[in-house]
């Protein structure tokens, strides 16, 4: 058995990562820590009484609580999703995005060095091939008006979110470079798909356009960002912690980069085709500013190639595919709202 | 009276830019904060009775203290120079490094962004012109086999020290990404001259010799790093800060790039000539293995062109100069113990 510890289990990402994992790896079992420990994804709970599957509620803020887990856990690998991720939010209290993002992956990465290295170079013989495989985002490269960003680019962040990720890589590599600690960063573009909470962006259009309510779009809707669906990311996580090169970085590319209302017009017209309604889903688009005076769009896009050249690997769900497995999940969801 | 906060000022560059600020703006006032109250730096304890200057004993690692700081005078700018700095101390003890630079950086950083701000972009009338000097390193680049890092060349840090300053820089310029604050960041090389402390490798060097004891050398003196006097940081800090353009990076080059153990031997050779004793002082030098095996000898070395181009800056004193001042300060010091 190989015991892998897996940070920000309650996440999207994390929820979803830990069920793929204990389906396709029989020898593996999982340590799971959320700071919150209500509100169990529902991909989680059949893991309830699984004997490869305990949870700890644990805040990464908390030097002590993440140490604990390494006294109690001869933890051979750490998967470390545990991050504040909503931008806004850190706007307006960059905090405890610091707090969380930066000292939080400090503690969980100073455990592990302190759980499997003799010192520096030196890693004891147990966990000669323990690996920390942390989960950071591509909007460390900041916005781009034209071409891609590759893993060769200088950070350029411009939100307490995506300072406190860049940060966290640094503190990630700086951990492989100092002690020889193996270590791979999977940095994301945005990720969807069924199961994501419901404050993040496709969430939130598929609910107000499903309830009837205005969909607001921001900043005219000129944002772009990269898209990468869920079962892609699971699978890019999977080919970077079993094949990925210690100490390399690598952009998870979803190949789809999409204006905002591009989004929110392809929803409208799936939502028109599968769920019809008196008038088309359009309708309900309001352009609004957001606070805090108008913003320039940004433009987020990021190259693939690096995953390809060298694992091999590329997404394999278009964008209209993996949006009409969203819609449908959300759909069924819904209708069984509807039944209850 | 403008008032600036000057953190980490028992520090060897903080105490210096005290002294010099002071003396050359007579419209300047300065609020000093440093965790340590002791120990006063000699450069300092003129300014005991000096309505132009307070001290505080304060840790940036405590928020609670920083913020007090700010609550209590309308700081304008700030002189952000506290940070762990000893590599090899890292090395052992990465969590005070974290806490200090990165997160203290951040508490420092968004104390001055609730004094200064109203909004996102929006600063208040009395702050409009408020800056926040960031004091860091070219470490943050890590070693080059050829050529020089610039302000353009990605973060590549190889040790917890390099890694939590190169966090705090992408915090501070993340800062003014996020919330258009005027930051500015000084990313200096080793610096040297007359007062520094006695852990950091001329004085240690300057100390052995003058004792007779054996002079340590490490990795066969082949390191390499670029060499700032501490006049020439003052001015390069003095000059950033009043011309320096918001949300930039300048690298303030030595413009010598210098083995160890060339240091050792120009210190010993001065010496030779100053300070003769029976021997050659290059007599007491040993090579010595760093602790935890072999490690090869790296190469930091930086341009000066940006500060250069951008801000006319170049350093004036020619390091054979710098450490012959710095041996004349040496020895007035070893004199003056030897009379007491």
């Amino acid at each position: 058995m190989r015991t892998m510890l897996v940070t920000g289990s309650h996440g999207f990402l994390g929820s979803h990562f830990i069920h793929e994992l204990l389906v396709k790896y029989p020898a593996y079992q999982v340590v799971a820590i959320d700071r919150e420990a209500d509100k169990v994804p529902e991909l989680l709970r059949p893991l309830f009484a699984n004997k490869r599957y305990v949870f700890h509620q644990v805040d990464i803020r908390n030097s002590d609580a993440v140490a604990q887990v390494f006294e109690h856990y001869e933890i051979n690998d750490v998967i470390h999703f545990a991050a504040k991720t909503h931008v806004g939010e850190s706007m307006r209290n960059p905090g405890i995005f610091a707090e969380t993002n930066v000292l939080g992956t400090f503690h969980v990465l100073d455990c592990a060095r302190k759980q499997w290295m003799d010192g520096p170079f030196e890693p004891k013989a147990r966990y000669a091939d323990s690996r920390f495989l942390h989960i950071s985002t591509d909007q460390v490269y900041g916005p781009r008006d034209h071409g891609f960003a590759d893993e060769t680019m200088k950070y350029d962040p411009i939100s307490p979110y995506a300072a406190s990720k860049a940060s966290s890589d640094l503190m990630v590599s700086g951990f492989h470079e100092s002690y020889g600690m193996d270590t791979v960063i999977l940095q994301a573009p945005n990720v969807y798909g069924p199961h994501q909470q419901d404050d993040k962006l496709i969430p939130i259009i598929l609910q107000k356009a499903l309830t009837g309510s205005v969909i607001p779009v921001y900043s005219g809707g000129e944002d772009v960002h990269d898209w990468l669906y869920i079962a892609d990311f699971w699978r890019a996580a999977d080919t970077m912690f079993h094949l990925g090169e210690a100490g390399e970085t690598y952009l998870a590319g979803g190949e789809a980069p999409l204006k905002t209302i591009d989004i929110v017009e392809r929803i409208c017209a799936a939502l028109d085709r599968h769920f019809p309604g008196n008038d088309s889903y359009t309708k309900h688009i309001r352009f609004v500013e957001p606070a805090g005076g108008a913003k320039a769009p940004h433009r987020f896009a990021v190259s693939a190639e690096k995953l390809k050249q060298q694992l091999d690997f590329v997404p394999e769900t278009e964008f209209g595919q993996g949006i009409q497995d969203t819609i449908e999940w959300t759909l069924s969801k819904k209708r069984l709202w509807e039944v209850v």
